[in-house]
């Protein structure tokens, strides 16, 4: 009986652990099939260093409240492996680390960048003659993996931009006749504007402004938008994505200046498009960058989105119990309304390193907000509450014990 | 039988509706002795223009969900009436005002400035001959009113704070043997840290530095502590109050630079923190800023908060049926674990313009950290939760009808 090795990769997001737990869960079921699940300790790094955890260690218990714990339980890590050709030390040293210590299946829990390592694990057993399972759990909070509906992660980042446009928009509408006309969001997404997106799904009665990266910025236009939009509703709020450019493809968020000391002036497109609309209609402004509070805000997780995640992670079991190799399961979207959802699967070779970008025709004519089509798209993913428990007034989240398995081999650079 | 008058001042809260909803709600149930609660749009300008709300065209059903719904659901402004001396004819239009619609209650619902309008409103009836009742509701993020034990607001902000502090605390520490090890959040409170200190919530397995606007910002200090924290526990996360100050007396936000159109550079405390740390110590960070997020975020308003908002507008009306002038009601603090509290009342003469700032031991001798005594006082505040109803995804916020008196009186000019 094989054991399992299983690595969260890249950014963390809310749900991540949830995965986790479907993975770790479900193992723990098919105790006749499936031996010891090892975490890596930071990831993939931890395969390559044999810094392994022993989740045979953690409680029932504890293995379940990852179900509601943001982060990485066991870490997570940025780093690519390289190709076969280009580092084979790394894949020898992942086999002789898999061998040690027995290890037949590899759930493998990231966005585009680590299928792309899954993938080529999952083809040691051909290239390198190591029988091994390799299964890409998908995690996102950008939402640009291909095959699936959407990525765990997403859409609890989309519901925290949804509620936060909300309620900062009820703010500002309720002190705008002698004060603040101007809220400006700053959200993540380098390339793709999927969580810009989400704050176009508040009511219509809500003047918003989406700045997104696949729009190239057009001062004049916006700057006309937002004017419109205060004539109108007397505020405007304005999402920017932290990957919107000039039609020169700089960034916003560079500013191109110097401080005292002669460093580049500290990015923030937030602040860059608040200063403009000043600058140009003299309005009050205020400007927020929800930065990592959006990927970690496990308190207003959307359930769809938890489930997803853990279903996920079981999947990716259940796909190794049944033999398979180089895949990924999918959520398969079988209704928009009422949103219904199935386990489907895609292989590795037609996920790795494809970039899943917003349609155009999500985007509306004028650049600025998002299509019927999108909000369909979108409005089942922000649904249902999942709130994690709560001791002395915050979230009981869980720690994991983190008990390393004793290491076997030699040590190893990374 | 007198009507009355209510109106929302300066920054709004998560809770300030609730007050509101305290207010009417009771009026309504002493329909004996009280007509028509009016309330001003945006305002105390909404008494000097005329421009009254007529809150018994509001549902029951709608009023009551002013209880779940951040903002200032009449409106409010930033208007700060002069003294009586140098402003008679705003006195004598309220007269005006008050008179052609019978008012005889006068509920404001506002901070110290506020207070103080509330005092000089409170005495028209000895200097002007007018005769009115005027009850203060305290309400304001900054928790800077005396004789209440807090204000209602403050605690779902500390909440907001607490809980975005440990989120983003999780989502470092699982990132940073390869990534960022730095996570600065900015947070409100330009003079009194309270809101700050709420990110000393945290457990104490989550290092984090408090950057307070009472203790003056000492650079090398600072990095010696992130440095020590970072070794310690492998990364640190920064609250800083965005009324942290430098030595000589500049916020730590003035950031004394220009941009190519000789700008001068925009705020932000945090990425002014985030660069101190990355020039000195070389790591990784992000910076957060939460500005309108964190008192707009009834999505995750603090029970007690929300309860004692009520409690407070409740208690105003019942002030004014018992004959009072001229007074506040207060939470007063009975016992601290189990927490208990009862509705007391204060002279607005001893709170009108008196800020209560951070007792100096509620903060750590090292000035990075909160004391024990500062947790036994702010533990309670963050006490429990009290979701709003949720509707495809989103929180069910109400929107007034705002259906407006019929003006009696030539217009006035503010």
């Amino acid at each position: 009986m094989k054991n399992a090795f299983y690595a969260q990769s890249g950014g963390v997001t809310a749900v991540i652990n949830a995965s986790a737990c479907g993975v770790i869960e479900t193992a723990r079921k098919h105790s006749d099939k499936i031996g010891t699940v090892y975490a890596g300790q930071n990831g993939i790094i931890g395969a390559l260093t044999e810094n392994l955890i022993d989740t045979s260690k953690e409680s029932d218990a504890d293995i379940s409240a990852l179900k509601h714990t943001p982060s990485g339980g066991f870490g997570s890590c940025r780093y690519k492996m390289k190709s076969l050709e280009d580092n084979k030390a790394e894949y020898e040293r992942l086999i002789e680390v898999f061998k040690a210590h027995d290890i037949g299946y590899f759930f493998y829990n990231g966005g585009g960048d680590s299928a792309d390592t899954c993938l080529k694990v999952s083809q040691l057993s051909e290239s390198m003659g190591y029988p091994i399972q390799a299964i890409h759990v998908p995690k996102t909070v950008d939402n640009d993996l291909p095959v699936t509906d959407n990525c765990p992660g997403f859409g609890s980042v989309a519901k925290y931009i949804a509620v936060s446009t909300m309620e900062a928009s009820f703010d500002v509408a309720s002190m705008c006749a002698t004060s603040t006309k101007i809220f400006v969001l700053e959200v993540m997404g380098r390339h793709a504007g999927w969580i810009a997106a989400a704050g176009g799904l508040v009511d219509d009665s809500i003047p918003v402004v989406i700045l997104f990266p696949e729009v190239d910025f057009d001062e004049k236009k916006f700057l006309a938008k937002v004017d419109a939009n205060v004539k109108e509703f007397g505020y405007c709020t304005v999402v920017v994505s932290e990957g919107t450019k000039w039609a020169d493809g700089r960034f916003l968020a560079e500013q191109g200046t110097r401080d005292d000391f002669g460093h580049a002036q500290l990015g923030g497109a937030a602040p860059v498009v608040a200063n403009l609309i000043k600058d140009a209609l003299g309005h009050k402004y205020h400007w927020a960058v929800a930065d990592y509070l959006q990927r970690a805000a496990r308190h207003l997780s959307s359930k769809s989105d938890v489930e997803q995640a853990y279903a996920l992670g079981e999947a990716a079991v259940n796909l190794a119990m049944e033999g398979k190799n180089s895949v990924m399961p999918a959520v398969i979207r079988t209704s928009n309304n009422p949103y219904t959802w199935e386990i489907g699967m895609g292989e590795l070779k037609d996920i790795a390193n494809v970039e899943k970008m917003m349609p155009m025709d999500y985007i509306s004519d004028d650049g600025f907000g998002i299509t019927d089509a999108c909000r369909e798209y979108l409005q089942p993913l922000i649904e249902g509450e999942d709130y994690p428990p709560y001791k002395n007034g915050l979230p009981d989240y869980v720690v994991m014990k983190k008990e390393m398995v004793e290491k076997k081999l030699p040590s190893f650079e990374v």
